[in-house]
């Protein structure tokens, strides 16, 4: 079962991919603090949306909220800034080997990275695929075009590696995905 | 006492208050929700930022949160996009009749409205003086640039008067702070 917010139950399956490396989310937190800590960027993850039912209030301490519940988020996880420029993503995990199904983006998050384009901002997608090891960025308007074309309700892993971009992983920043939108700004200003 | 977030222990001082008209976030929202359907931009509230402690999980239902607490937002309430542009800020009420202490907002946020303007991004706070029934959006740099000639913790009313520009109250949308923006995008064009 997964909870809203990247944080889940952990299985079995979970333990063994904790050993080969951390999360894709745990990933890019570190990367954007970095960007952060160089002067580079402003992006952060929006916390997760709960909705609160109860508190309990003590003078002495910090008031602890005793019920709560996940809500569905109403916008994509990641946004900041760049060069001027306002960026939007959702970034998930998968481990299958073939296809990355589109259910696991909520549709009205699609919609937003689509308005995000429409309003001028840089919009697009980072996907984990944990059996290769690799992570990719896919721009919301290439992902839009394939979904009108094809119709798929699920993206394979080969588009990915034609038209997806790969991230390289290293030591710092874990996942410098901003070099990959100096290209879009670039090829923008062209 | 004042919960993060906008969560408030209701006071007789609140209630005679509400009877007035809504709070700023609320009318906030109302307002953002109101740009997003009209397609003219999207901008959001952060969710509060929670640290779950303890969830019960249940197969048929959704996970119940049980034991959390509210944590420091490491960034302002609201951002997003509009025309190509990002748009950062901090949104307050104050009760007071002479000034505004810069106490309400927390110093790294006060950190992160700098930052957004080094980063190219368009930042600003937005007080609401309950006492006048007036709301107005002040500049970052002109925040900073007071801050930094004053040495003083706490803004004039009278200098948002002289600095600040007055926020419209109408039915729809209730704050339309958009048209302050244009001028400030006009003015860049220049």
């Amino acid at each position: 079962m997964n909870y809203p917010g990247g944080i889940k139950k952990q299985t079995k399956q979970d333990i063994n991919y904790a050993k080969r490396g951390q999360s894709l989310e745990a990933d890019l937190n570190l990367t954007n603090s970095y960007y952060q800590h160089q002067g580079l960027a402003l992006i952060y993850k929006k916390p997760t949306p709960i909705q609160v039912i109860n508190v309990t209030s003590n003078q002495q301490k910090s008031p602890l909220i005793t019920k709560a519940c996940f809500k569905t988020p109403s916008t994509t996880d990641y946004n900041g800034l760049y060069r001027g420029r306002y960026l939007d993503f959702e970034a998930k995990e998968t481990r299958n080997k073939q296809s990355f199904p589109l259910s696991n983006i909520h549709e009205h998050q699609l919609k937003h990275l689509n308005a995000v384009i429409k309003h001028g901002g840089l919009s697009f997608i980072i996907i984990r695929w944990c059996y290769y090891q690799e992570t990719y960025l896919l721009e919301s308007k290439t992902l839009f075009k394939y979904i009108k074309q094809s119709k798929k309700q699920s993206l394979p892993y080969t588009f990915f590696k034609t038209n997806g971009y790969l991230i390289k992983e290293q030591y710092q920043p874990r996942l410098d995905y901003l070099k990959i939108i100096d290209l879009f700004i670039k090829e923008e200003k062209k």
